[in-house]
């Protein structure tokens, strides 16, 4: 198997504000091909879990998919931004809560077919409320749900955003082996 | 909150083989705002689970991420192709196995921030094997794993690809309550 694709050529084809687009010329095993890849700057996902076993969730609307997508508070990094930094940053911004803990859960590679972008989640808790900050062009409801409730709309398919059926799983499976239990008081 | 953004203009700044890119003017509580979409053709992920209850993974490079992704088989739908068809075809195609039984699990936005993509996620069973028929830049390694190892894997954070972690865990929550005993011979 093939362990790397060397770049042959490179070129820019869009720069924008959110995405650069380039086409890459690669060596692969049958020879050359091209591959497209949309440079994105990588964000965070944040399960911000309350002591009465509720997760914060948001309605968005997401011009992409024409529709409103039920999901975990996310973020972009800012440039040379660190994870974790971003993740209180867009935690407080989206939601309006300080999390006083932060625990590293995993990073995920959404659509690594084509894009660059990395998204690394964590588990908020010790949350103390405040005001929202939301960017001009951001238009969020957020909201308590329960875990358990979470965890059966990923099972039964109605959350759909890939970031969020992650995160909501991985927590459940941390909340059941006890991880959280005196958090949760149980 | 906003439950659309009227499109006020629509250019296409790109147009490639895998994705299209477009910027759309939009309107938004406060005003306008740009939207930079990638339109990509969706695709398929597939558990294809053995009676041993071990998983087909693939190790596969990509290029986007500069690094080899350890994965579930997946793949693009061909235009007009029905999503079951395409898991079929692409199952067969990345690891030479035809399924008599598939199941549907759920779709998934990976990205929905920027990209129009959709994922739809099958459970393949009874896997007669056959030869494999890659496309000509695909270079693929295919291995069975345990489902338990694999499930740890996403737990430790050792599978980063996002729609292997989505997946892994839907079809371990699954076989732990006892939809697959008859097939696993439990």
């Amino acid at each position: 198997m093939v362990f790397k694709e060397e770049t042959i050529k490179s070129e820019y084809v869009f720069k924008g504000k959110l995405i650069n687009v380039r086409r890459d010329l690669v060596t692969t095993p049958s020879g050359k091909s091209e591959r497209e890849i949309a440079e994105h700057c990588g964000g965070v996902v944040m399960a911000a879990l309350k002591p009465d076993g509720t997760l914060i969730m948001e309605h968005q609307f997401r011009k992409a998919i024409e529709s409103v997508l039920f999901e975990l508070p996310a973020g972009k990094m800012d440039p040379g931004e660190q994870p974790e930094t971003a993740a209180l940053r867009e935690l407080r911004e989206e939601t309006g809560y300080t999390a006083k803990n932060i625990r590293y859960l995993t990073k995920s590679y959404p659509s690594a077919g084509f894009s660059t972008e990395i998204l690394y989640s964590y588990v908020c808790t010790d949350l103390v409320p405040g005001e929202t900050d939301l960017d001009e062009d951001e238009d969020i409801e957020i909201a308590d749900y329960p875990l358990d409730t979470l965890y059966n709309m990923v099972m039964s398919g109605e959350i759909q955003d890939a970031k969020s059926q992650v995160v909501i799983m991985m927590v459940k499976a941390m909340v059941d082996r006890g991880e959280f239990d005196e958090y949760l008081g149980r």
